[in-house]
C-alpha cells in the first residue's frame, strides 16, 4: 500500500449472484478476502431465496437480501454498509446491477462482459466517472506476475517492434451439449437471453482481446472472424478464428474453443517482435518466456529477484511456491480496493486495474467480430 | 464438511510467530481463512513489541499480545477466545509454544519440525493424546490434490509392488553465505541454537521424508546419508545424499540441497512399482503422470472428473484454473478445522492431516540421518 | 522389404544441385543411404563448374556432370547409370530438372515445391504417369513415425468428427535481411525468380497444408490469407496468417513465418475432433499426445509396443532413442526406393509418399492463397 | 576434416557381431556411414553359420566370414582389406575380438564395456598402444552436440567450482523375466557367462559415469553402492543407487534401473555450482539447459550461432531439425575415422573420443561398485 493512503479497517464487500452451484462466487469471495484487506459481509446471492439464504448462511454473511435493488439502497443508508460490490451474475444482470448500484453511490467490482451492448457498456463508464467511483472489471489474467512483467518487457524495448501477436484461448467443456443436461452454467452461457448475442467469443474471446493488448499496449485495428457451432442445437457460437491487424501494422490470429477437446483452460499468448519474442501460458503462468534475438531462450520464473518491479509487487510467494488463480483475481482486488482507499481519501483514482474503459473496448471488439462472422468472416475495422 | 457437524461461526485462531519479515506468517494467514471458516483475530507475532504490535496492526487483529505465555492463559479463559494457535517460530520454539497452548487445553497447528528433539515431539504427542486435542503439523505438500490422488494410485494396486522411488528437494536460495547479511530467515535456518543439529535436512529433507511415506504407504528401514556443508562458515549441513531402504525391499535415494544452484524450489517425487510409475513434481503442481506397464504415459491434470474422490475432494477450481502452494496448505487447514468441530461436537478426530505422529516420524528420521552422516555414512536402522 | 520384391543391390542415386554451401544436398546423401538401399554415386551439384567437381570429389561420387541435360542423356544410357535423380536445387529448376529425367526414363526425387505453377505440376504428374515412374516429392514431415501414427488415429476413429485443426511453422533466420549479405538459402529464397510468387508461405505453409491434409485426410476447401512482408526491402512474404474451411465443416487456422524471433523451426500441428485430440510438434518428433474425451492425456512415445504398425514400421531405434529429422528423411526415401523396386519388378506402384499429385494439391493451395491475399485477405474456395 | 589429412576414399569397414535380431548391429552401420566416410564392406555378424550369411547379403557386404579370427587375418593380408572392425558383440567377446584384430594391425571400434575385468581392458589398452592403432569405445551419449556443449560450459567456469552432480539411467525393459521368453538381447544382458559380473551397473550406469565424468572432468574418488535385483530368478543386477563423492569434494547420486516401469531410456546429468547449473536429457538430446546464478534458466539448442565451437563442429542440421542418437553415434565414428587418417598420415592420434584409456576407467568403477554392494553398501575408493 503506498504511502498515501493509510487503510485501518477491513473494507464491507456485498456480492450479487454467486451462490451455491456457481463455481465463480466462491472464487470472488477467496480472491477478494485473499490479502485480509476486506471481507464479504452482505450479498444477494440468488435469485432464488432459500438459496440465496443458505449461500449467505454457509458464508457467514451478516446481511442477506433477496433483492439487489433493496440491497443497494439499504447498503448505502447503514453506516457499516459496504464500500463495494461484487456483481457476479450471468451477462444479462450485469448493467442494471452495476447501475443500481452505481446510482447509490457504491464502488463496482463487476465480472466480464461489463455488459451486452457498447451502449449500456459506454453508459456505464459515464456513470461511473460521473459520480467518480471505482469501477473494477475482473479480466482476471491481467493480475498474474508473469503477463505483468511481459507488458513490462515489451514496454522496455525488448520485443522491438511488435510483427505477429498469437492468443488462444482453448477450452472443451461445451464439447457436447452440456446445456440440454440443466448444468447451471452451461446453460446460460448458451443462451442468448442471459449470455448476450455471442457465447464462446464473449465469454473467451474477450480475454483474449484484452491479454493481447495489455501486454503489448496496441490495438486491434481490424478483424476477420470465422465463428462456429459445433454442438447441433447450441444458439450461440462455441468455436471462433480471428485473423487480426493491429494498430502498429502487426498482424495476428486469435483463435479461441469451447469444444477443443482435451483442453480444460488453454489461453496462451505468443508476440513476436524485431528484436525478441515472449510466450506465456496460463496453465503454467508462473513462467514467462523471453526468446531474444539471437540468444537463448530466457525461462523466467516468477518470484526471483531478476523480476521488474511490477511482478515483483503482485508477488506474494518465494520463487518456486505455485501461486494460481486465486492469486492473480486477488491481484485485481488489491489495486481495486487501493483504488476505493484513494477514494476515500480524496486522492485521484490510479485505474491500474481493467476498468469500465476496457468492458467499453471489450463490447467493441466482440460487436464487430460478429458482424464480421455472420457478413461472412469479412473485415471490419474497430 | 461431513453430515456430522455444522460449523455455525468461523472459528477463531491465535498466531505465535510470523510476524513482518516472515514470510510464512502470511501465508498461514492466507490459508487459513481461503475457505472462509477461520479468521485470525489473535497474535503474538514477534519478540520485538514494537514489530508484534505493527504486525498485529496491518492484520487488523482483535488483540495482541507481547508473550505467547500471556496469550495462551489470556485466551483460554475468554469466552470468544481462540479455538486453536498458529506456531510460525523458528523451530527452537516449537516445542514450548506448542506444549504452552496444549497445557492451556487450546489446538494446536506448527510448523514442522515438530521440535529439536525424538523426546520433545514425542511428549506433545503424548501431551495432544491425553488432551484429546488436535495437533496439525504443517507438511504442507501433502495437501496438494494430485499428491493424493499419487497416494490413491498406490493404495489401488496401480503401481503393482513399489520397487524404487526416487524423492528429491532442491534449492538454491542459501548458495551464498546469506547468513552472514543479517537476513532473518537465513540467519536462524543456519543457527543451530534455533534450528536444530541440521539445517538442509531438516527443513526440506524431512519433506521429503514425509512425502514419500504419504504416497508410497511404505517406511523407511535403514538409511545411508552424506551430508554436506558447501558454503564455508556455514554451520549446519546444506545439502544431502541419502540411500534408502524401504521396509518392503524397495530401494531409493533422497537428495536434497538448499546450493543447488537455479533451483527454486524442486520437491518432486517418483515412484516405480511392477505395474506402473507416478511422477510429481511440486513446481508444476497440478499435474500428476502415471505410467501404467506397457501403455502410454498417462497425464492427469486436477480438476478433471476422471480424478478420485480424494483429489476431486480437495480441490476448489475448475481444471486449467492453476491452484497452488496456498491452496494446498489450506486443504491441510480445511482437514484440521473439520477435525476441531469433531472434537466440539464430541465426535472421534479423524486425523487425515499430519499430526504429531508424523512429527515424531520426522524426527526419528532426521536423527537417524544426522548419526549416519556423522559416522561417515554409514547404514543405520530407523 | 515385402515379399514380392527382392533387392540384390544398393540402387544408384544421382544428384543435381545440392553442391558445397547447401544444407540440403548433405540431408539427401544421409538419408538416402541410411537404410544401406541406396548410394549417390553420380552428380551435377552446381551450376559452377569447379564447385561441382569438389562436391563431387568431397562425396568421392564416380561422375560428375557440368550439366544436367548432359547427366540426363548419359545415365540413362549407361548399363550402371543411376536408378533416380535428386532434385535439390532452387525451385526454378525443379521443373525442367524433373523434366529432362524423366524424359531420359529416370525416376525422380524432387524437393518441393514440384514446380513454380499449377500448370507445370500437372504437367510433370502427366509425364511421370505416362512413363509409369516414381515421382517422389520430399514432404519430409509425413516420414515421422508420430505423424504416420496420428494419422492412423484418425483413421480409426479415435478423434471422432474432426472440427478444428490448428497448423503453425515458426522460423525466425529470415527476421534480418539475410538476403543482402549474399547467404545463398536466404537469396534465392526471397527471390521472386528462383522461388516463385511466395517465400514464406510456398517455403513453409505448404509443409503446414501437406501436414494437415495428411494426417486428417480432409482436404482445404477454403481459405482467406493475409500475407506481410516484415522485412523492408524484401521481395516476398515472410510471414501470414491463413483461415481454412475443411471439406467436412471443420474449421482452422494456417500460420507461418520466418520472422518469428526465438523460433528455429516450429512446425506443429494440433487437430480437435468429437472424440478425441491430438497434438505434435516437429521440434520434439517422437512424442503425439493423444487427447481422448474425458481422459487423461496420453504421451505417445514411438518405439513403444503400443504404437501403430505404420509408426512401427518405420521406426528404427528402440523407444527413448531419439530418432529425427534424417530418420524422416529417410522414411520417405525407403518408400520410394521400395516403390523403385516394384517398377523394377512390374509390380504396380504403391505410392506411399508424397507423389506429384501432392505437389499439384499445394500448388493450387499455394496459388490460392497468394490471390486471396493480393486481393486484401478475402476468401477463395480451393 | 583437419588441414593435415586428405581422404581420397571411404574407409573400409568390418564388423563382428550385429547379425539380423541385434539392433546395435544396424545403428553402427548408420553412423559409421552417415557422413560419407566409411562404408562396411566385411564382416563375421553371427556365430550362427546361416545367420551370417544372411545379415552379409542384407546388407550387400563384399565379404562374409564365418569365423572372427579367419577375418582378421585374411583381411590383413588383402590390398583391399578392411581399416578398423567394429565389434558389436555380448561384452564375453569384446576382449578376443578386440585382440585378435589389434594383433592383426586392424583399428578397432568396440562396445562398451571393453571388456570384463579391469586386467582384459589394461592388456587392450597396452596392445593398441604399443601397436600405435585406433582404439574407439561406443560411449555414445558423449557424441551428442549438446553434451560437448556442456563440458565446454564446465570447463569456461560457467558453473564455477562443482558442487553435486545427479546422474540417472532409468530404463524398463527388464521390469518383467524377459529373458525367459529367449529374446536374444535380454537373454545375454542378463547372463554373467556373456554379460560379466553386473547386468544393470555395466550396461547403463557405466554410461551415467562416463558421462558425468566427461562433462565435468572430475573423477569419482570413492562410491557406496546399493545393487539390487527386483525381478525373481534372475541373475544380475537389474538396478542401482550409488553415493558418489568426487575427486574436488563435489558429492553426488548415481541411480540407474532396467525396471523402472515407464521410462524407455531416461539418461540425465545434472550438474550444480558455485555459479552456475547444468542439466541435459538424452531423451530431449538438442537442448541444453543452463542456469547461471540470480538469471532465468537459458535454454541452449543445437544448431544456433550462441553455442561453443565444440558443439557446432560436430551439428549436421539447422537448429530445430532435430538430431538423434544415430547423429551422436556418427559423431564418435567420426572423430575416429579422423584419427585413422591421422595414423595413415603418420600422424599423432587425436584421441578426441572414448577409448580404451575410458573402458579401464569404466570397468574400475564397476568393479569397486560390484564390490561395495557386495559388502552391504560399504564405501569404497576407486
Amino acid at each position: 500500500m503506498n504511502a498515501e493512503v493509510k487503510p485501518d479497517r477491513r473494507l464491507r464487500a456485498g456480492i450479487v449472484g454467486g451462490g451455491q452451484g456457481a463455481f465463480i462466487g466462491r472464487v470472488h469471495r477467496m480472491a477478494v478476502e485473499l490479502d485480509g484487506a476486506a471481507s464479504v459481509v452482505a450479498g444477494a446471492m440468488s435469485s432464488d431465496p432459500a438459496r440465496n439464504r443458505a449461500s449467505a448462511a454457509e458464508w457467514f454473511l451478516d446481511r442477506a437480501y433477496d433483492s439487489y435493488v433493496t440491497m443497494a439502497v439499504d447498503e448505502a443508508k447503514r453506516a457499516d454498509g459496504i464500500d463495494f460490490v461484487i456483481i457476479a451474475t450471468p451477462n444479462h444482470l450485469h448493467f442494471p446491477v452495476a447501475k443500481a448500484f452505481l446510482d447509490a453511490g457504491i464502488h463496482v467490482v463487476c465480472d466480464k462482459p461489463i455488459a451486452l451492448t457498447v451502449e449500456e457498456a459506454t453508459a456505464l463508464e459515464s456513470l461511473a466517472a460521473q459520480r467518480s467511483l471505482v469501477f473494477g472489471l475482473t479480466h482476471t489474467y491481467t493480475g498474474y506476475p508473469a503477463v505483468i512483467e511481459a507488458r513490462e518487457c515489451v514496454r522496455a524495448g525488448q520485443v522491438g517492434e511488435v510483427r505477429k501477436v498469437l492468443v488462444e484461448y482453448l477450452q472443451d467443456w461445451l464439447m457436447d451439449p452440456l446445456e440440454s443436461t440443466g448444468q447451471k452454467q452451461a446453460s446460460w452461457r448458451t443462451d442468448p437471453k442471459r449470455s448476450g448475442e455471442s457465447g464462446c467469443v464473449a465469454d473467451i474471446g474477450t480475454h483474449c482481446e484484452n491479454l493481447l493488448e495489455y501486454v503489448t499496449g496496441l490495438e486491434i485495428k481490424s478483424l476477420c472472424a470465422d465463428f462456429r457451432t459445433f454442438v447441433p442445437g447450441r444458439l450461440l457460437d462455441d468455436d471462433a478464428n480471428i485473423l487480426l491487424r493491429m494498430n502498429n501494422g502487426a498482424t495476428g490470429v486469435l483463435t479461441c474453443s469451447q469444444v477443443a477437446c482435451g483442453e480444460s483452460n488453454g489461453l496462451s499468448l505468443r508476440v513476436y517482435g524485431s528484436a525478441g519474442g515472449l510466450e506465456w501460458h496460463q496453465q503454467d503462468p508462473n513462467i514467462l518466456v523471453y526468446k531474444p534475438k539471437g540468444q537463448p531462450h530466457q525461462r523466467l520464473e516468477v518470484g526471483n529477484g531478476y523480476m521488474g518491479t511490477g511482478a515483483k509487487g503482485v508477488t506474494r510467494l518465494p520463487s518456486g511456491h505455485p501461486e494460481g488463480y486465486v492469486e492473480a483475481f486477488a491481484t485485481l482486488y488489491r489495486s481495486i480496493i487501493r483504488d476505493i482507499w484513494r477514494h476515500r481519501s480524496g486522492l485521484p483514482l490510479a485505474k491500474d486495474y481493467p476498468t469500465a474503459a476496457d468492458g467499453v473496448r471489450g463490447l467493441r471488439f466482440l460487436t464487430r467480430a460478429i458482424e464480421s462472422s455472420r457478413q461472412g468472416a469479412r473485415w471490419m475495422d474497430l
